[in-house]
């Protein structure tokens, strides 16, 4: 087969490539990074690129106009290389940033009296060795396990080392004159009974700090804590986008994206890659090396979980979706990449199974509804939604897919929750005017997940819309119309825009919304009946993620995502699975009733329950087919023209 | 700096060093494999080559001829770059192969019947999985661990995995259609009581072979025994020279060459290099794959395991001789680089300290001397003389440094035992001409020392040398006669040689004999009088390694290299280390009895027992200054003018 050269603008990189390569295969070689937010599955046409020369073969043209075809468009992801190519790259959408800890940073207040004898699994111990004699000839570890009893009581008749450690072990001790500082891991992973591992022996004494690192990899944004492990105290947090983005927004594309190729290997290094980013700023702005952190907890979906261990992660996404392994055994740093101290334990918690991931475990521990007497529902919604039933006694949870709908994906004006995205809305019942508040201070380019849900409750009370997701088009209103996928609202209209183009919704927009919260609560209906529970007595919801913190209840209960409930019942934890994260770096109790609680919760998989379907159909409408479960909905709407 | 060219014949490779390069540095950027044996300390004069254009800076010409310089000739390792050069490299002494296993397949058995459920750590079962279901969602790997106890009664609860091995379960699961086989390690490293190791997992059932090897890794050559794990046979045996012996001849060499630069890792690749391909042939002779192979035990003496695992040796070297450990942990098998089943347990075996290292315990516990009641000996003699007293109460070991004229070198016309060595030497009482025996079918080129031995008992008992080791000049035979070091005897004639010079013994290679021997047979003395054994009391002396298996008993305590003890006390054992590496790998009860050795093993430092020099100062007279120890050695010399 020929090879051709195909060039990059504006960035004027020259690559070869065999004939049959994709232009994104291309892209990737010259080192450009193309965003495909659908994994490379030609569906969201963002990779498109303009073929400026040559010959190529456009396998797909979804999304792509004709007009666009005619000026040379193509899609990276689905053309093929045919010739020598002049390629040019259109300006990339570059993803603005509103994460998080970016806006504050966290006041993390760790639930109970922290004590590092009792709670720390990591020591340090800076010992004054005796150096070795013609009489005395014990080897250097023996010698090094002997001083940790005479000088510090520790009781540890051996040490786990792996031999990385041993090939540095006779430099550091007589480099150090004998004087050194051990890191040692009093838990071990394997066995409860076996010896403490040996993580790391460096010069002089440097006991009056010790630190570590409690990570939770979101599908979209990953968050680090440093930890003072001292202290037990949370000293900083830093958090960015997961780099994995760029190679599909939700965790079906990434896995698509990792079946391909190298594709694991690179998401797994995109991953690493990000975190690693992190942990250099947390110990360049707080004045330590990489190297001084002896620990990281993880928390995460099992997609998460499995990219950042390199594990395919392809068995989760087919049915029966099973993963590797829901309790990997803790990996050293170096097996992973993660650039703190090379052996020191990566602990990534553990996980129920496929959708109910160790991010859940994570905060129902976090939540502490694990432990108490009266009946909780804890709820993670995002491209998933995942929930947890229970009470200290017993447990149940399941997944339901919502699709990305409420990230604003699939929803013609959509977008996530950054600068320029209408987050409330607000209309007048009797002129259906519109009044909107952006996030930033910008011009609003669309609507995010929470300014979604908001849409919809308020078209639904002010009459816009009925019951079925059908919009009014007899309204005496301009912000009524027929647009191309049927009747459509108008939000905003196009010269208050950034885009100079209306914002709207429509009944495919609508109907989309609708099927995504009539999952999530038959999720609810299915576990509360499978354990014969109504969901109006459930004591406690307790509300996960960052979809979470920017929910507006009323709205929420308004088109029945939510149970009708006291509101009082319902609380927003924000990320809880951080906190799970960093509740076991600090706490050895706490990391093993993790582990337990790991155990104890049922997985009810909805796609094998009969009855998902029919609770489904029923919560099709909003708020629902069975008006009566939404009292304070009903009450609202009296005297309205429902 | 300047950059200079440096052009290499007869190779004709050519490579741009910095100023201050060494020409050895610079032969080996061009892939050019000079012989050290010094470790290139500028001792031995073998790393000779021609400056035919160019400056150099000699820092040291030791060996090397006035005319030798005339004609160009430097030292590789001493010899600074300062210019362009053309350096000629005159043909290199190749190492003529005489390995002991070349001679003939080792026959080796065991000596007890081999049970493989309850001798054998490694365990293979072939699983025929329950595919997962919706209603069925268990994870892989409990999945695994779970038909491990349904259809073969493991009693297993838990597996320790690598993430490796997570890593490509899913995919061996699945395109196995669920029938597969795991190999189990059923012993764990660290802790007796934790659960199992999962070695491999792979498609199809497999379970009718399982291999493993059993590995001593000599300074000089190594040795792999292929052992079926399922009948506990040697299958197969291969050896070879150590690849490091270019890099230094002997211990001290190598850890010479350890702490330059990067000669660890240099090291470290040959050995495992070696190693490699060993493993190879004995794959390919026996039709497997190297990653069939789930085991590995290797024996050794300290500074070659060191090696072997990456550690630096340095601190071996120097007062007062300190291991980093002798009981490392086992490693995976890629973490050394080993060609076998990449998570294959490498497991070196404990040993006792400094130069009583892996290979000495190994080869006390299969000569059986820790179960016997009697007092025995055990010796190994080489450069270092290794030696162990006691029975199966006690055990006193320790190691004296004889240097390595037994090995041929420090002698000037000595060689290693490979062919056109003399290997045995008769001297006529009356005429004092010499007869001899040469290895392999060709002219002497030297004396190996087994023939070095021989001669000098028969210099002695025949009256050519005196028991201080004086050549008795006034004999009336051209065969003795003054040289360039004081007298010297003629062995053979130059018209006799294949290398047309005569080969003689002088007084200087006479002295570095005498020091060896006093050496050797100073520890056995020091040793017995530690615990206050007259050595005549010594039921068996047992002599190990490949330099015992071509002495001569009778020379030997002639000399007074051995006591003198009734003949039928002394045996030789031939390569007791391979013997313990293979009984560990097919005994999990020989291993943990090994580990227990190495543990009761006393060490006696000879550097620090104010005894020894005085027991070598008396033991500097052939046989001894105490000759009625020797009592056949007086009996011989009765009548004859001593």
């Amino acid at each position: 087969m020929a090879d051709y050269r195909v060039s990059f603008k504006p960035q004027d990189r020259e690559v070869e490539v065999a004939e049959g390569t994709l232009i994104s295969e291309a892209a990737a070689k010259a080192g450009i990074d193309l965003n495909m937010p659908c994994g490379g599955q030609g569906r969201c046409g963002r990779c498109a690129v303009i073929v400026e020369q040559g010959e190529v073969q456009r396998r797909s043209v979804a999304r792509l106009s004709n007009e666009a075809l005619e000026e040379g468009y193509a899609l990276a992801c689905q053309t093929v290389v045919k010739d020598d190519l002049v390629v040019t790259i259109p300006p990339q959408e570059k993803i603005e940033r509103r994460l998080p800890t970016a806006q504050r940073v966290a006041r993390v207040e760790l639930p109970f009296a922290y004590d590092p004898e009792k709670d720390q699994a990591i020591r340090k111990y800076f010992l004054e060795i005796e150096p070795p004699t013609l009489i005395d000839k014990t080897d250097d570890l023996a010698r090094v396990v002997r001083t940790l009893n005479t000088q510090h009581e520790t009781g540890i008749a051996r040490l786990a080392v792996d031999v990385a450690l041993l090939r540095k072990m006779a430099g550091v001790l007589r480099g150090a004159q004998w004087r050194t500082t051990v890191v040692v891991e009093t838990d071990t992973w394997v066995s409860p009974d076996g010896p403490p591992r040996l993580v790391d022996i460096v010069p002089g004494d440097t006991v009056a700090s010790s630190w570590g690192v409690a990570v939770d990899i979101g599908t979209t944004s990953n968050v680090v804590y440093l930890v003072d492990l001292l202290t037990g105290r949370v000293v900083d947090t830093a958090s960015d986008y997961n780099r994995q983005i760029s190679r599909g927004e939700d965790v079906i594309s990434r896995i698509i994206y990792a079946g391909k190729g190298d594709g694991l290997a690179e998401l797994q290094g995109l991953v690493v890659g990000t975190i690693n980013g992190l942990l250099k700023k947390l110990a360049a702005d707080n004045g330590l090396s990489t190297d001084d952190i002896y620990k990281m907890t993880v928390a995460g979906n099992s997609t998460m979980i499995h990219l950042f261990l390199g594990m395919p992660p392809e068995s989760i996404r087919m049915e029966p979706y099973i993963t590797t392994s829901d309790r990997p055994l803790p990996v050293m740093a170096s097996q992973v990449g993660v650039e703190i101290c090379p052996l020191a334990t990566v602990d990534c918690l553990p996980g129920v199974g496929s959708y109910v991931g160790a991010d859940i475990t994570a905060g129902v521990y976090s939540s502490g509804m694990c432990d108490y007497g009266g009946l909780t529902l804890f709820i993670d919604i995002g491209t998933n939604g995942e929930m947890v039933l229970g009470d200290c006694d017993w447990l149940i949870s399941c997944a339901c897919s919502a699709g990305p709908a409420f990230e604003g994906a699939g929803v013609r004006d959509g977008m996530r929750a950054t600068a320029g995205a209408i987050e409330e809305v607000w209309i007048d019942d009797n002129t259906y005017e519109a009044t909107y508040r952006v996030i930033g201070d910008e011009r609003p380019r669309g609507i995010c997940g929470s300014g979604l849900i908001s849409l919809l409750a308020e078209l639904f009370i002010s009459g816009v819309m009925d019951k079925a997701g059908n919009i009014d088009v007899g309204l005496d209103t301009p912000r009524v119309r027929q647009g191309d996928h049927g009747p459509e609202y108008v939000v905003v209209k196009a010269e208050e825009t950034a885009t100079g183009r209306d914002i709207v919704i429509n009944k495919v927009d609508i109907d989309n919304l609708l099927r995504a919260k009539a999952a999530v609560y038959a999720g609810f209906s299915v576990l509360a009946r499978s354990v014969g529970i109504d969901l109006s007595t459930v004591e406690h919801i307790l509300i996960a993620g960052a979809f979470g913190q920017y929910l507006d209840v009323e709205n929420a209960i308004q088109i029945g995502l939510l149970p009708d409930v006291p509101r009082e019942r319902i609380k927003f934890l924000g990320n809880t699975s951080i906190m799970g994260a960093y509740l076991a770096l600090v706490s050895r109790e706490s990391r093993a009733k993790i582990a337990e609680l790991a155990h104890r919760m049922t997985y009810l998989e909805l796609s094998a329950d009969n009855t998902f379907h029919d609770e489904w159909v029923s919560a099709l409408f909003f708020p629902h087919t069975h008006i009566t479960d939404f009292p304070s909905v009903m009450e609202l709407l009296k005297g309205k023209r429902h």
